[in-house]
């Protein structure tokens, strides 16, 4: 059993129910005994969640112990009162487990606009500070779910200095939102002992080849957080500057990262299958990222991966919409189907192609001719089933 | 009867089957007898269709006399072939009109990357010419549809120095586009004498707050293109300055192209209602233009209309996007009801408000705060209907 942010050494969480959702758990809790180095990214929306805002303030001088996370109400649009109910939730928090309630992290997940039921989390927090348990990971990645229909989960491990270090994340899904719910969530744990100026510049590093490059529906969330704890626990020699021990970690929180961005876009809501969409040989690695993108984020791709359709122009008229693409440079594969070359359409058989197109993961590779850097994109299919999820009233 | 290309004095058109498409007229001409001020805008896609490379070229001098169209294959993607069929296409034009091939320009609108079939277009073109008819832009206009379910025209008429100036326009339907179509085509014609650099300027403007501001899914086609043209037979004085005159005709033209942006989005394929999305108090035009297409665009806030969810906080979200709101100084209406005051909820009766949300045209106005730009975005909603359309292989 992967239990997640439980997995590396010295790391406890817990869940309960508070009452914010309709039904299940809702309120999680993830701690380590002693202080630990931290990092997160957040949201680039303007709009902002309280619980976004005080944990980027909390996260400032780059240490942190806890994590308290409630699904079923975003807590964002709130006001001045949203940010006393987000303060609130982490100095309560602090109380319970003897530390600065400034070492407390917190994130809210679901409805924007409302108020955060403040009094039904603070009846449960004893609880669920009583129930820390070192086997909770499990819990606590169910009750940040909304729409997802199953956990996101993963721990990955590997050595530095001879010592082994575990690195555990739970993630809830993007994107494939119900009107109630919104954001992406993940939050990682390690043992590996890093500083946090190196752990800030690893994540913000291998978020942009993973979670950065996932695109469920294009809408970004007032919510978005992802957060980092690093207790030391592993007792690998200090990594304090960019050598090989750095690299390994960054390759291993990469790995993590880029699983459970694997899990999220294959249980988007409504959605039937994955798409992979890979550039190579881009101009530049960021020409790279947006062309992925655009394919991935196309309503139109989106829609003919739905019908296994190998519709292969509206691949080349997503990459088009820059505005820098030379179509007689463009080889184009669907698949692993050579369906377009050097400005022309092969000979391949659709009927054959439609047939694979009907696999779990669809995936687009695209030669664009222009240099040497590639990247790729995470997606998922739009079904009629995403749509009335998400205008469904209630 | 409003037959909108044939509407201004000086202009003839017909339509007849090709047997391109599977049913129905697949090709028209529009033609004056006399060589036209011309201007046009075309897809800003870097993969261009050969008709819209071509007629990017025979624009360039200003002058043009007559447009040819076909349906049910866009000859894009189609290499240098594609570019001697749309060569045919004008040069046979020409020659039946007695006209340089050059005076011609060329439209196509379906599937991407397969080839024209050329011969069935040239064996009907003689009996296309010989049917011009003032009386013709009514059937043009329905040669020209794909998967639209009703035709779009429009005329509008005013004064310029005691002359009656007219202009009319046809246009298919953009975005909602089924497997084999894409694209969105209008053209343009007037009586008015006007200078070519002032018809180009006149609607490059126009278009910025009609066609530009029109979101159906997003996606942009290879080859969108909007020709129009003016013989000057209104005998007005000729507009050569940017007076009295010409804004008079520049104020008509957007107007017409407005009329069209709404019966586009009207018929968007699949969709039950039309978005407008006002952006008011912005610190620039472009920001205004920006968010309001942000709000239309979003996939959550077009699923919401669909459900008429008054889910304001995804309105919020998809403007915060661009970050550069500040939630406090945001005031939110929807179809007149405002839900969100200077950075809170406000009370309202959100039953009411969904009831209010069923009809056929959804408004949300947003004053950002931050200066006295405004603009107009117009989109549609996500439907189930949408994704079937789009997904269906044939």
């Amino acid at each position: 059993m992967i239990v997640g942010v439980t997995s590396p050494k010295g790391f406890f969480a817990s869940a309960i129910r508070a009452g914010i959702k309709q039904k299940g758990l809702d309120l999680a809790l993830i701690s380590s005994p002693s202080l630990c180095n931290a990092a997160g990214v957040v949201t680039q929306n303007s709009v902002k969640a309280a619980p976004v805002l005080l944990s980027k303030i909390h996260l400032k001088d780059g240490y942190s112990q806890a994590i308290v996370v409630n699904s079923g109400c975003a807590n964002a649009c709130t006001g001045a009162e949203g940010m006393e109910h987000a303060k609130r939730m982490c100095e309560k928090t602090g109380d319970l487990l003897g530390i600065s309630g400034k070492d407390v992290l917190v994130a809210s997940t679901g409805v924007i606009g409302k108020r955060l039921p403040i009094e039904k989390i603070e009846k449960v927090l004893p609880d669920l500070a009583e129930n820390l348990d070192t086997g909770g990971g499990e819990k606590a990645s169910l009750a940040i779910l909304t729409t997802d229909t199953r956990p996101k989960v993963m721990k990955t491990a590997f050595k530095i200095g001879g010592k082994i270090i575990t690195l555990g994340g739970m993630a809830k899904g993007a994107g494939m939102i119900s009107p109630e719910m919104a954001t992406l969530l993940c939050f990682v744990t390690t043992d590996c002992n890093i500083i946090s100026p190196l752990l800030r510049e690893a994540l913000k590093e291998t978020v942009e080849d993973s979670f950065n490059q996932l695109v469920i529906d294009g809408d970004m969330s007032t919510n978005d957080s992802l957060f980092i704890l690093a207790n030391g626990r592993a007792e690998n020699s200090r990594i304090s500057r960019r050598g090989s021990d750095y690299f390994k970690f960054k390759s291993g929180l990469g790995e993590l990262l880029e699983g459970l961005s694997y899990q999220i876009a294959s249980d988007a809501e409504g959605a039937t299958r994955l798409i992979e969409a890979t550039i190579i040989n881009a101009g530049t690695l960021k020409q790279a990222r947006d062309l992925s993108r655009d394919i991935v984020t196309s309503l139109l791709v989106k829609s003919m991966v739905f019908g296994y359709d190998p519709n292969f122009g509206r691949i080349l008229a997503a990459i088009g919409r820059r505005g820098n693409i030379d179509e007689r440079k463009v080889k184009l594969w669907i698949q692993a189907v050579k369906v377009f070359h050097l400005g022309i359409k092969t000979r391949f058989d659709e009927k054959a192609l439609s047939g694979k197109m009907k696999s779990k993961k669809v995936s687009f590779l695209v030669d664009i001719g222009a240099g040497r850097a590639q990247a790729k994109a995470l997606g998922c299919d739009l079904t009629p089933g995403y749509v009335r999820i998400n205008a469904n009233y209630n």
